[in-house]
């Protein structure tokens, strides 16, 4: 039985990983954190727990986070999580970190991207990406894996194929996603207040969207060669799930065919991608880890359609795939 | 041409009335007034005003509304509009008030149910309810309209008749009530918030909610006897609209036929409510004026079921049915 | 292991039980019937299937589905449910069934309310009505169990303890719900078409919906007095989940927290009903066979407010439920 | 005062149509047509229009309402149109035509993407593409107007200033929309099926949408040079709206803020087309004839961002439009 903490416990992340580990027969879970005054039991956060998990939120220091759990679980904005996670290192609890502190490899781009100075700059480069897909080997012994972002999840595993096989040219990728309305997390604000974004889509952050060089990074990784995407989330009235549709060029002849094959074989052991022939739907993945994706080519352009939900894939089915991997249980345990 | 100023420009209904008042070939817009810093374009706070309406917010006192203005709307929130219109009214202008603030005529009862002290109690109990189906003939000449509660005209439209004609037992009515998210207005709080409210349905203040007494003094005095009723209003994940449910004790050997006909009849030259005999839709009316009402008789209890657009008969056309009505213009105007 | 087989599993029903026995440790799907042509492969109608069920339709007799399974669920329209169970129960397959075939005593009461003769009459009264919490030790042995109908839970577990403890009249009792559109099934309709039933709310069959026997005969059983209660369901723009608001009349004086303990007391042992202080939510219970109660008095009436998701604990999670009592798994298995 | 004929009265166009007709005071509504058995009241089948529109269904002959009618509206399926509209240009009629029938130029291109051999092809390439921002002077003497598809108005507003100021290259244009529900029709179907495609996003006819060739024609018309679109469709969880987001390769060093003048100097004297600096949202035009676009310039592509509504810009709105240039009446009357 491995003991997790959860740090940071009132998001939307945070309750999807806890149903989850409700269903791992391996996991406990010892300790949810939040800086919330007093001790509220976790059912008056989330109501949907109630009669699920006993247990109160607490605001607890990293050694006493590390004194309890085996594993950290952190739900943190970005840069809370960097300023934490060394301490819960140092004190030998393994962490899962949802945030992006630990995704990219280099601070500068952290700093132009995220305005602002890292934390804890000499590690990064050092932690596995958590995409069991592409870096799987990586994971398993690491002390710290940063668990990806919705949107690169989707586009990664739709292109990575393609690329590694050298099928599609690495620049001018189109990268327009669609994401449901939890992904804003749970904060109120006026764009996600339910009159102002239901019956309503609209694109936001065109072109300066944080996971642009994330997705970069990864396909980059992948593809031996600098990989530029042009990428535009668009925000869709719903709570859950993401769809990415990709437009990039082929290198030599295209044939659908050979796009589709590529993808099947590239995941034909994989437990949780599956390349369908029809155009999925979001609806199709929603609870669920599973990424469906399927290719077409039209007037020589190679268009991928990938969907996940991204509570599940795109955060904490991910994070408990990831943490499966680093504590031996069967990949797909809860998942 | 009457010049009319908005106050409180900022929300949902306040939009919905520029809309309307955008259409009417007898109101000119001088000013729209918000507690914002510096003179935004209203386009800016409403986007979908571009191109249509040209004019800054102001934050201006009632001394230059009332210079400016014949007639003021204020949308104001509870408490606050009682302390500037009996300003607007000492400058001569006539006033639509949106707010609950002279709806009801009992400083004591507003008092109880608004945990506020009245801030103009000599004035109330001689502001006419601006629901013309009832009371027509006071709004013409009233220096102020007390604009209702949306939730109070989707009940009174159903239940006046019935209580006027003696088929119904005047206590022990339930009002089930269920409404659209817009009627919460714009400020975002996690009970609106998308991810929180869309797919989920939820009653709210049962028992508690401030449109009890309002209902309750409407129809009393359409029914010359003490009305009470249990009022329970439901959060639907749609932007707008209310559906009614209402359950009574017939007096008498109750007659589903005699039901429809007092409400045909009362109605029969009403311009904005339609008695039905099919079970109406909220979307059967939304973005218009109308009511539709239709009723049932089941096992000898009287169901009611009416709907409106909360923030068109609810609110902003509602206001402007009584802005023609005090003005002379022929009361659809517009709607 | 317990070899199961679904007859009729192209619906909502289907689909939500097939997810939930694929994590039941106990129980091996062996066959899901469906009447089309050839053999599809269950993705092809369920694609949210792909990659976790490898099993395709068939078109199979009784006998062929006795022959395989140890316990047939039956996801039948009303009526074709009565033609094909007793061939399963001579063929000694036992048998939950979705459909109200079984689940009225009285085969008058069913024709009166299905407008058609019962095809199996004597086996009425004889079957075990599969509401656990009311009725669980009539389960555990019966070969049939008449799963109950989304609406009559959600209405039942409500009302059934404050009946059985006398402390509201059995007669006059409001019943109001709503319900999520998956309620409707899965064939398209006008009525369940997306641009009508979105962002809109309607009463439909108001004092004529066929979930009203079956409501009084359940209370009517545990109250010991005869129940009658007024049915008034609401079509709300949400795929799953039912809130019920019911009104009684209190016998004696009222009291919230007589009423509130007295459904604490009842459900105390129970794995699935929480007695909740709050007003709940359907998304509460969103995808859990949960179901979330609380009362209120409210001017001498008693208000109960349950909630449940109308695919789980109204009709799949129930089924499963039922199937764990019959068959000894502890009874929140995969649940 | 103009008389009109609605033929195909059961559909969301024509009721979008009706409601904006409704306020037009130079069109009289003669007739609205549909192959319905007796003569069904239009308020049976449009609910909405209760008390509003006081008309029969009635299935007319062509003369027929030639005789009546001054100006038809058709909204007819592909193929229908085209079988009827020579019968009423041969009685004198003008038709405002809402089908794909006579929008392309060349009927082979029509029998390629309409599967169907066209049934007037003499007549195509006369008759003006009704969208009056490209192509208003050849609107005013028509007989005959094809009122543009939903899909080509949002892309090629938004394209085709920049194809035509030689900013774009013409070919591997991405066009990427996303659409509400009700651009599906009013026939019930599983795709459409409220709980299939809420609460989920999907594309579909990839590559092989029918406006593909017409978004081509309209922009080469307009470029002087062939146009090559990709056309995506995506079917969006809300009842109306379009979003298009475009990709292009800019001819010479990109600059956004050429291509924002460039849009705002092409449409500095249109009524209902707005250039707009912020990201706009479909919410934003809801129930408006007006379309809202924007650029961006990212890495080296050109992005578009256009929305519309769907039913009125997209469809009846422009109708009206056209109907107002056709018979002399300013362009924005009722809109």
């Amino acid at each position: 039985m491995t003991r997790v903490a959860i740090v940071g416990g009132a998001g939307y992340t945070a309750l999807e990983l806890i149903k989850i580990l409700l269903r791992h027969g391996g996991a406990e879970i010892v300790a949810v954190t939040d800086l919330q005054e007093g001790r509220p039991h976790i059912s008056t956060i989330h109501p949907s727990l109630i009669g699920r998990l006993d247990i109160c939120l607490e605001n607890l220091s990293p050694a006493e986070v590390s004194a309890r759990a085996d594993c950290v679980f952190t739900c943190l904005p970005h840069g809370a999580a960097a300023s934490l996670i060394p301490h819960f290192l140092d004190g030998g609890t393994r962490v899962v970190d949802f945030s992006a502190d630990y995704r990219l490899n280099d601070p500068e781009v952290f700093a132009t991207w995220y305005n602002q100075k890292h934390g804890d700059p000499d590690r990064l480069g050092k932690v596995p990406y958590g995409l069991p897909e592409l870096f799987r080997d990586r994971i398993a012994d690491a002390p710290l894996v940063a668990n990806p972002g919705c949107f690169p999840t989707s586009a990664s595993l739709a292109l990575a194929p393609l690329l590694k096989a050298g099928l599609i040219e690495p620049t001018g990728i189109i990268v327009d996603s669609k994401t449901g309305v939890s992904g804003a997390g749970r904060t109120p604000r006026l764009t996600t207040h339910y009159p102002e974004c239901n019956e309503s889509i609209s694109a936001y952050n065109v072109g300066r969207h944080r996971h642009t060089p994330e997705i970069e990074q990864v396909l980059t990784t992948v593809a031996g060669a600098k990989v530029e995407v042009i990428f535009s989330p668009h925000l869709v009235p719903m709570d859950r799930g993401i769809l990415t549709t990709t437009y990039s060029q082929p290198i030599g002849p295209p044939s659908e065919e050979k796009v589709l094959t590529t993808l099947s074989d590239f995941y034909a052991e994989e437990p949780f991608v599956r390349v369908v022939d029809h155009l999925p739907a979001t609806k199709d993945v929603s609870g669920t880890n599973f990424c469906h994706v399927t290719a077409r080519v039209v007037r020589n352009r190679v268009i991928t359609i990938s969907c996940i939900d991204n509570l599940i894939k795109g955060a904490s089915g991910a994070a408990v795939q990831n943490f499966n991997i680093m504590y031996g249980y069967p990949e797909t345990t809860a998942l």
